[in-house]
């Protein structure tokens, strides 16, 4: 790890993604990637979504956590939704995977809950508090750490600098509540919607572990009943206009509508509740 | 072709476009970029757009069209408008251009007409079904191909796999009805509006060989007669508010308003028909 | 600067950014990036923003400001808001800052005051008509300039061409009004907003020299009157719905509210009137 060689084949391999409640219609992501190829003018910048509803920690995490292990092993993630910035909250440095050096990811954002999903999922997390104020931007904005702080930070870290050059190491950082559902006395699994894609599919938090191989269920939702799982988006065995659930590429259970939008017709909001009932929870 | 550097130097060199209808603020893009840089850390990656209106192939068929002559020889087009995802429809990789070896483009996607036009402007295409999992992810879901079976498809064509590892050629792939105006026997020429662009121009299907040269002409389109065709949009001779022809940036008769958007004067939608008449088709 | 091993490098390391008022659902940033990449294959592209309100060359012109700066030394800034597109507007290049070949940024687009703040800002611009058809797209299109002249004007000059072979300098060049605020005779300044960001917050054209250090002041803006200025958007000693002044990261005074628009409470419009109060300029 410590020849120039190697330096700078890390450097030249390095993939950072950025994910962000910024929106991209001011300077803000531009600004973040000028800071990002000052640094490291190698560096492989990919969008993962700048359009998180500002402040919302919560869809933040997930939209993360649905696609980070899709990326290249020592990815760096920069995450901000950060309505605390410019407070006492601290900046993070997160290091997730194995310790061996290979099949790990880095994430650099502010210590909100924003990796809490990535902390549950891997199984080696170790987290530091990100001081060391020679990576960031010389005087930092109290407004914009996505562009002082979080984007030298992870300059620096694709160039090779360890996360532990960044700070302490601390076990106190902050976790939203699990993503998964709660079992009631009654055996209702009672669950919620946790994101509307694009198509205004709902994504609710119940997993293959809650509703394992073919078993009926019951889904409910907004007061309608939901008891098809269907394998595909189009079934020509199926009534097009009918409501189904079906496994989504994020290996969480769905609601949809083929070619409409099911969160309309639902008229369904993120953190609605779902309510599933099946044999093998009752 | 074979030798080891001439793969390097493919690879390095690649160019890979992504053209969904699956918006920017879910996982979906990042997931695939992901995916692609994964097998290929060195291509480069250029979204066309991901706001093809959901489900809408002939729309991403016009855009993909627009543009791909624009990119270099080689580039790897990746579209993912796809609402048969997960049943029976094909997934495809169109080789078009010379036979030669160089000027030639990728197309990889569903068979559901999106490369269309493509075939229809292209001397020579071949079309291949691909079937050879080895280069998909494994276990692809079944709702997720643009990340599953596309990108790792077009990233192995990116780091020179031919496209006739990916499976068999087929002749019997899907095609939209063609773009191209119809003739009445009164001489009208009958097109309609195949695009609204960002400003509210409302780009035809009638080309410089439906209105050769500089004739008057007539076009109705929604009850209103456009007999003005206009080098540029500003026009200092001409009234503001005047509704005008013009060629547009992508070889299609447009219908536009200085400063203002010719759509929202008209009522226009995709799909309305436009009428032409000139002395050339009378 | 003409070693061949010198163009190589300078070709490897070019960034160009891009700024237009395309927006991203057609065809228009896609093919731009091809014909940069088709003349430049290594050129790292970063898009700032394709959400200039259309034709709104003062918000192209603030935005381009705010950011320059953060990317690396060498950059060559594509900015295409361009109403005039087609007709006798000339195409320009800028070239900024320091004369010995270090330190320094290009800009690419229309002569139309695009760039009048980076001639306010930078210390040294010269700025060159860009004629130089051999360095354009063969016979360029009257509505696309950004394809067809800026493109690959800028792929040019990312390769190492001078600013000066493209067309002849020229002093003449359009300018906007200047950013600054004005002041009347009894000592208020007159300013506006110049900006209204994603989460609302009204940018102001006031800066530091403006209101120097911790004084008291009053800012008028809609009727309403603010005369708190904060560090940081979360502050607990802060009632939460209280709307506060705060210096932004672009260094001019926003006007926020806490996790909410403060354009929403205010009814702002980008130029809306803002008068600043102080003993400084009273």
């Amino acid at each position: 790890m410590s020849t120039d060689s190697d330096v700078s084949t890390a450097s030249r391999a390095a993939v950072i993604t950025l994910l962000t409640d910024f929106g991209t219609a001011d300077y803000f992501v531009g600004a973040m990637k000028g800071v990002i190829l000052t640094i490291n003018r190698s560096a492989t910048i990919v969008d993962i979504t700048h359009e998180i509803p500002p402040q919302d920690i919560e869809s933040g995490a997930f939209t993360l956590l649905t696609c980070y292990r899709d990326f290249p092993d020592g990815t760096i993630h920069v995450a901000v939704v950060d309505p605390g910035v410019g407070s006492s909250r601290r900046a993070i440095v997160v290091r997730a995977g194995s310790q061996n050096g290979i099949d790990f990811h880095c994430f650099v954002g502010p210590d909100n809950g924003l990796f809490s999903y990535i902390y549950d999922r891997e199984p080696a997390c170790e987290v530091f508090h990100a001081t060391a104020a020679e990576y960031f931007r010389p005087s930092p904005s109290s407004t914009f750490h996505g562009r002082d702080v979080f984007a030298p930070a992870a300059a620096a870290l694709s160039k090779g600098i360890d996360p532990q050059a960044l700070g302490a190491r601390i076990t106190d950082y902050v976790r939203l509540p699990p993503l998964s559902p709660t079992a009631d006395d009654t055996g209702q699994l009672h669950g919620r919607i946790i994101h509307i894609d694009h198509f205004g599919n709902c994504i609710t938090n119940f997993t293959q572990a809650d509703l394992p191989g073919s078993q009926p269920f019951k889904l409910t939702v907004n007061g309608r009943v939901i008891e098809t799982l269907r394998d595909f988006f189009t079934d020509e065995h199926g009534s097009p206009e009918e409501i189904f659930a079906i496994w989504g590429s994020a290996g969480f259970l769905e609601i949809a509508i083929n070619r409409a939008s099911a969160a309309k017709l639902l008229r369904a909001h993120r953190g609605d509740p779902v309510i599933l009932e099946s044999p093998a929870n009752g």
